[in-house]
This record gives structure tokens, sequence and C-alpha cells, in this order.
């Protein structure tokens, strides 16, 4: 076809949530390692689009085994074992020159049976799911962290005043509001001798402990806010990118049924949502485009 | 339409899911409560279906004023909060003799900042939504306490032996598997006098530590062990009703690629997957079927 | 556990959710059957909730084995399919005294290449899915058919007017609005020589039909009237059940950006929306209360 | 906050998911467009990430109220009316000097009442959801088309052979498979005088017909050349860029039941599945990363 003038693109290609549980049985006190892997290769793969020739095309399947194979020695954290897979193909196939690696993890708290913690019994947790990418572009590595889902709201210390009105503005300035959203942030390691299972817990509890402190003037300073506190905080991470809705809760009007309403009563609405999107970086930080493409709705 | 033979058989009417957030500002410590709430009517509304005379319905948006009218003096319980409505609406429209209120509610722990629990910011517990049913039949009252997807599992004390084989049968027994499911279960009140907000954290509780402790031979077992578990501990509660997946878990076949996989490594399989359901029921109890009704997936 | 005075309650167990595609290929031009199917056993099997003893347990992956077995020989319909294997398992094992079999089966169209409809090649239509419940208890065998996910909209000729007012009520009354709504129906056949892939055609568009004519005095008028035609039109049907949401489109007041909006300019809300459920009838019919158990918000 | 070393990066904000419904009344034949946009503004808005001064963020309610506003005047087609918008924002505010336009629309169809299609009944189309995206970067403006969710499968004349095989390779080589995906597509348009409701409707076909004919020696081979069927034809597209899952449907083995199996019953499985992302794009063509910022898995 390459008379047509019509040529391939950036492609890449791989398996999808592949749904791999380890279970780590040393001893009677078993540990569990949940996730979903994503494996995409990038390289030559021309003759597969152009000719059907499939000689460069290692099967979907085949990354499917490699996970469930590799994750027989743990996974030990999401990065790290994203990484594992991302040497093994780069290395095994000359013309693999890089690819991405993605996974979700979800956390297992032990349930509690009788006051202790139970050895083999497990209730998932429901706060946040935990979330990574490695890309790798010939010998280079970009590592992203991340959480997802992770619902929080303050019912007060939040407003919205002084914004600017035009012709379409109705909406009324407020001093006191609920402020809801979901969190879902990545951020991407500049270091690479991490401890990474000890630095998510550490950037999930400050971006916890920064969406509860100070009076939020929008949720775009408080965006910043949990930004900031995580770079103060871990020098191995050089930005750190937040897509967040501003889940609406409106103040129901019950003047109508003879009731006043103040800041008691709210509609939590659904649709349309305030979609807010934005990166805390350190100054002079080099950009890492590919690191962060494909993923929906960070800018 | 009466001369074609064909009439209005049972029928109901109302507004789903009026998410209402209810928020205690009394102190500076402030108190959430965050529902999904349906309202169903029944009763005559036989003129609206056939000849277009509203002047019984109720509108659907007079039964979401309620709601949020309502809340105004706090939630309580979902299953007093539904029982209020239920009285409110059988006592002030003479053609009104019944309905269906059902609520989710949603829990919210204190985010923890810098080692305490915060007074009015929080984030969203995922572990299982609470459910909650009230029907009225004239002068009666049926309440359904409840929880779904509250997802747990176990890695090992669990096992499927001993079934019969007919000529469709391949499955290889097993005394060592994973056991996994999402618990659905609503109970149902008998008593009247309940404290429904304690009793559900007791329910909860049993229901787990249930599910943890034992050998599970199946998932029957584990459900009627569940079930009795609960019924031994609350006389208030006449039987107790579950859905429940089995969640398979297999073992990944690493021999291929030289490697053993001693119940460790397990592919988490989306569908089919087993179903599950049972009722736990004080011998002789009289059944309520209209309490049920309308449920999807309780037998 | 018999001397805790609790028991074992009604039960059924199975598989869910079996996606099985059967492909005839007979000829060059293929036809394609792809459904999703659930199959639950009713019968004694008390021991193994009560003492972990699984001889009556057939297993879910022989359910599932069945299935698939059962589609070498074609679907056909999947009424037809359902009854199939309940009579299977009734005969089969002697302690199975009935079941609940369930289908949903999605309709594909032939893509049209070059203006033909093409051999091997199709489209999922997206209108609609269509459902299919057979219950057997013991020699009886209960057949619904049914649809969901049919979402329809009128732009014109729907109003509600002339409803009560109490001090909750603020809805303004209408004689022109958008009705629009999910239809979901089931419908029972009290015939049992049926073409069911015929008659489902048939229902189906008589439900279209009836929806889009005649002025709208609420969903509840609209409901009946589209159950009437389809009694009327096939007397091997005796009853059918709606569960439809009215999906609100409400006028938005463009008055304070200058303009006027006559019924031109809508928002489409996700929730709370109204929800409404009826059966229509034959005056006399025998009721078939096990027919319809455990199916979701069918009154 | 500048004396922390930490700054501001890329940043974007506005309102998501405003579904909105025009109809066209002009007539008795009754005319509707049916989406759900999104707007998002980028420009200068630092001050309400550092300081809280909200003078430059125009509110997204505001953006809502404009969305509503200007379907007053009709939609058109869903890059005309994102055009419309970023017009209007950008040319509006000083410190708004780009933006990112986004909108699904869904297809209804009219409701054939005795024969003919009803003048203002509708039922919607399934077969896919419509995409658009205009980003406005100063003056410049990128449109992209698209659609997703539209399945389709192929029954034979689809298989994949020839791969390269390591020790993690079980994979079994076919010459005859089903093939199954859900087209995700978005193509760049590079002219400005176009009919994007013909174009968009051409395209659809377009890849459909591609999709149906020929032998696919792998989804890559298909994809390949459904984008080239459209650059083909469609001078006034640039590039277009594929995310399409490959949806196995494994052949079930119904030799332990005595049956065989000619590929015509599969089990179609849901995850993990194959995924397949390329661009397929003039050759010479500019790149245009702007306009792909933050779509999902699109290469």
């Amino acid at each position: 076809m390459p008379d047509r003038g019509i040529v391939l693109g950036p492609n890449r290609y791989g398996k999808a949530e592949v749904r791999v549980v380890k279970v780590a049985r040393d001893t009677d006190r078993h540990e569990i390692e949940d996730l979903s892997v994503t494996s995409q290769l990038h390289g030559d793969f021309a003759a597969a689009h152009l000719s059907g020739d499939n000689s460069h095309v290692i099967p979907t399947d085949t990354q499917k085994n490699t996970i469930f194979a590799f994750a027989r020695d743990g996974v030990g954290s999401p990065e790290a074992f994203l990484l594992r897979l991302a040497d093994h193909f780069t290395s095994s196939f000359a013309w693999v020159d890089g690819g991405r690696w993605e996974a979700e993890s979800y956390a297992w708290q032990r349930i509690v049976s009788h006051g202790a913690p139970h050895d083999h019994a497990f209730v998932r947790s429901g706060q946040g799911v935990r979330t990574a990418v490695v890309v790798a572009d010939g010998d280079e590595r970009h590592v992203l962290g991340g959480l997802k889902e992770l619902t929080v709201l303050k019912t007060t210390q939040s407003g919205f005043e002084g914004f600017p009105r035009d012709r379409y503005t109705t909406l009324q300035e407020t001093a006191d509001r609920i402020l809801a959203t979901d969190v879902a942030a990545r951020w991407r390691y500049v270091g690479t001798d991490v401890d990474y299972n000890a630095v998510y817990e550490s950037v999930r509890g400050l971006l916890l402990e920064a969406f509860a402190e100070r009076y939020s003037a929008a949720l775009q300073t408080t965006l910043f806010e949990m930004g900031a506190r995580v770079l103060e905080v871990h020098p191995e991470i050089g930005e750190i990118r937040f897509s967040m809705p501003n889940k609406h809760h409106f103040v129901v009007d019950l003047a109508p049924f003879g009731l006043d309403n103040p800041n008691e009563v709210f509609y939590a609405a659904d649709r349309p949502y305030g979609l807010i999107e934005a990166t805390v970086t350190r100054d002079g930080l080099a950009p890492a485009p590919a690191a962060w493409e494909g993923i929906a709705g960070f800018c």
C-alpha cells in the first residue's frame, strides 16, 4: 500500500487487564497481591499492519503468560513488577524498542475475627485504587505512581467567590459549601532507588491531609496544595498531576415547605460536574511527555 | 378498555435514587448521612392507567421533595427514615394503602490529619454499601436491613469435594482453593424496638467473622454459617437471605514455563461465576412474601 | 445445628452469565446466536448447607459445561434453549425438583458491504437486549419473554396535569413535555406451542408503536396502552409487566440570557428519576407468583 | 509558595458531561440532537491555584450555561458546535488562550409506526457513539471526529499464524477464528470546509465495510486497512487512530462430552483482552500532538 501515500504511524499492542492474584504462603500468615496488569509493546510491527506478516508479533497471549510466570516470584510493588516486565520484553526481542505497562492494584485488609486480624481471610478495601505506569523508551524508563477513585468530602471550609461574571453567569457566590471530589493523581518518579510501597502510602496520606486542612477558595487551590505537599516531602517525585471532578452538592431550597436549610440538606448531583486538571511540578524540571501519553484526562 | 378483557394488575410508582446528603453541624464536629432513597406508592391508581385521570397521582417530584424535607430533621438510620416516609404517605392520602421505600447508604470515615480524626473532612469507605427496605401493607410494616458489595476472600481453608459426576462433569476435586465472594445479604426484622445502626454494625462484623473462620466445604456451608451466627446473636432478626457469587480464582498452570504453582498464582475470572442464594431462618417463622417482592436474586 | 432452632429456607444455586456464542456455518451465509445464560437449580441441597456434604451439589462448572454442550445443537430461541436445560436438569438428578434459567440475548445485524448484507460479518445492534426466563417447579414450566434497555423518547404529545397537590408539591403542570424511558418488559406465556422468536419481534414492534402513538397523559397511561396492545394481538401471552423509568428532560431556563425556550433546549437528568411499575393482565388470569420471584423491580 | 521551588504546570478546567438535548420543532416532523458536552479552558489561571484569587476563574457553571444558550440556535454537528464554543471562550476572556471541548453524541432513529417513520417518536440507536474533540491553541484549531463502542464480529476469514514463539508461548496457530472488537477511532481533520455529519456517516460505513471484507491475518492488518480506506476516500482527513480490543472468543472443547466442535460453539471472554492501538496517516503529514493530549489509549 505504500503507493497510496498512506503509512503506519505510532502504534503499540498487547494484552490488557490481566487479573493476577499472588498469594504468599510461606508462613501461616498469608499475604495477598491483587492486580490488573496491561502490557503493550512498541517496536517494529509494520509488517503485521501492512502485509499480514506476523513474524514480529509476540502474541498477546504470550504477554499474558509472561505476567503470570513473573508473578510466581511475587509482585513486590506494582512499579517494580512493571519494570521487570519492561526489561524482559525489551531485552528478549530485538525489534521491541519500548512499551508501556500499566497496573491497577487493589488493597485488602485482614478481617478482624474475635478482635484479631485473621491470618488468611481478607476484606477488600474500597478506598481508592492504586495505579502504576512504566514507559520504556529504549533504555529510558519512566515510572508513574498514582491512585484513583479516592472519594473525599469536606462539609465546610470551602467556598467560591470573586469570580468574573458575564451574560451567562447566574452562579451565586458562597463562603460555605460542601467540597467533594474523587482524587485521581499520578506522580512521576525522578529517583530510581525508591521504596514504591512506602512512598505510595505516604503520598496517599499527604493527599488526604492536604485536602482536609485549610480553607479551600476553589478546588484549584486545594489541588495545588495537595500536590505541593507531596513534592515538599518526597524529593524522589518530580511532578504530580491531578484530574479531579468537582462533585456538586446543592443546598436544597426547603423554603416552599416552611423550612430553613442552613447548609444541612444537600442534593448530590451526578452530571454535569466540574473538572479540574493540573500539574504541580518542580521549577525547571525537564518535561517527559512520553511518560504521559495516552492517559485520559491528565493534561 | 374493560371490554377488551384486559385489566390493570399489581402496580406501584414513585421516585428512584434521590441522592440526599444530610450534615449535622450542631457542633464543630460535623456528622454526615449519605443516602440514595427510592419511594414507591401502592394504592388506587387505576384511573391514571386506564383513562389518563391523574387526580390520584401524587407526583414523583412531590415524593422527592418530601424526602428532602424530612431529611431536615436528620435521618437517624435508613430504616427509621424509611418508616417515617411510609407513615407519611399512607396517612396523608386516602387512596394510598401501602408502598415500598428503599435506601442505600454510604459510609464515610473521618480523614486522619496529623494523627487525629478530622472534624469535617471525610473519606468514603468503600467496604460495602448498607441497604434498607420498608414495605407498608396497610398498617403492617416489613423492615429489611442489609448490605451488598462487601468483597471478601480467603486464601485457604476452602475446598470442594464429594460432588456428583455426570457426563458433563470435568471439574477436579480440591481441598485447598481460594474462596471469594461479594456478600449481599438482607435480613428481616421481627422486632420493632431496634437500634438499627447498632444491629447493622454487629451483623456486618458477624458476617465477616463467620466467613473467615472454619474450613469451607462449599460456599453453601459458609453461607449457612454466616446466617446462623447472625440469628443466634440477634433475636430481633427472623430470617436472613444471601445472594453471593462464587468468584472463581483459577490456579494458573505454570508447568509449560518450567515453574511449579503451589496455589500461589491465580487468575481472577469475571464471568461466568457461581451464584449461591439461600435463606437462613428461624424454625416455624411465618413467611412474609410481601417483604421480599421485587428484590433481584434473593430467592 | 437443628438444636439452634435455625433452619435452611428457600435456596437455589448455579452458574451465572455463561457467555455462549453459537455460529451456524452450514452454508456460507453464517448465522449467529449470542447469549448470556444463567442456570440455577432448586431441590434438596440441605446437606451441603448444614453439614458440608456435597453429594447432591451438581457443580456449577457442570452446569456451565452442559450449557456449552447443549449449544452444539443450536439455540433456536432463548426460551426453547432454557426449556431444554430445565428438562435436562430436572430429569437427570432425582433430588432436583426445579430451577430457574435465565438468558439475555444480543442481536446482531449483518454489515452492509457494497450495498449488500454480508455473509459472515456483523455489527451488534444496541437497541435493547432480549431476555427470557424459564422457571421449573416439578413438571410445571413458566416461560417469560422480555426485553430491556430499549430507550425511547417522544418530543411532544406528552403532558402531566390534574395531579393532587400537598404542602410538598412544587411541580408545575404541563401539556407538552418530552417523554423518555428505557423500556423493560417481561411477558408470561400461557400457551406452549409458541414461535418465541416471531412473537418477540412482534411484541417489540407493538411496544414501540404504542409508545409512539396517542397523547400520553402520564407514563402510566402509555404503559397500560403498551401492555394492552400486546395482549390484544397475542393470545398466547397472559400478562405483561413493566418497570420503566421516567427519564426527566427539563426545559432549561434561558431567560437570564435573554433567550426564549419554547420546548427546544432540554437538560437530560440522570438521577433521581421517576419509576413506574405495573402489570397488564387478562381479566381472571390465575396468578403465577413463582414465575416472577427474584426479578428486580417488577411488582 | 514560589520559594518552595514548586510551580504550576499545564492545567485546564471546566464543566464535564453537560447533557443537552435540542429539539427542532419548526415543522411537525421534529428533529433531535442529543449530546454530552465537556468544556475545558486553558489560559492564565495561576492565581487561583497559588493564592485563591478567582478573578480569572470563569465558573464551570457559566460554561454549562453557555452550552445550553448556544444550543438554542441548534447544534448542527458536534464539531461545529464545539468550534462555536471555542471561538466564544477564547474571544470573550483575555486570559483564556485556548481550551479543549469534547462531545459524545447519541443517534436516534424514528420509530416505525404502522409502516411509516414517526414524526416525533424515536428509539435510541445503540450502534456506537459518535465523538468529537476541538482543541484551541491560540488561533489554531484542531478538530477530531470519531466514534466508539461500535461492536463488530466476523465468524470466519480471520486467523493468526506465523508469530514468534518463546518459552512463554503456548498459543496455537489458527487459520479460522472469530474476530471481534469494539471499534474506537478518532480522525483528525486537516481541511476546514467540511460537512462533518456527512463525513461521519461515510467514515462509519467505510470502517464497517473494511472490517467485513478480506481475510484478516491479525487485527493489526484489519485496523490498517480500515484506516487506509478512510484516508483514500476522504482527503479532508489527515490521520486516523484506533484503539481496539481483540475480544477473544474461545472454541469450547466439547470432546469430553463426546461432541465435536467445528468452530461452532464459543465462549466469549471478558478479560483479559488483546489491545491494538495504531495510527494510519498520510506520508509526510505534520504531527499535531496537542490535538491528541489526554485522550486515553490512543498512542
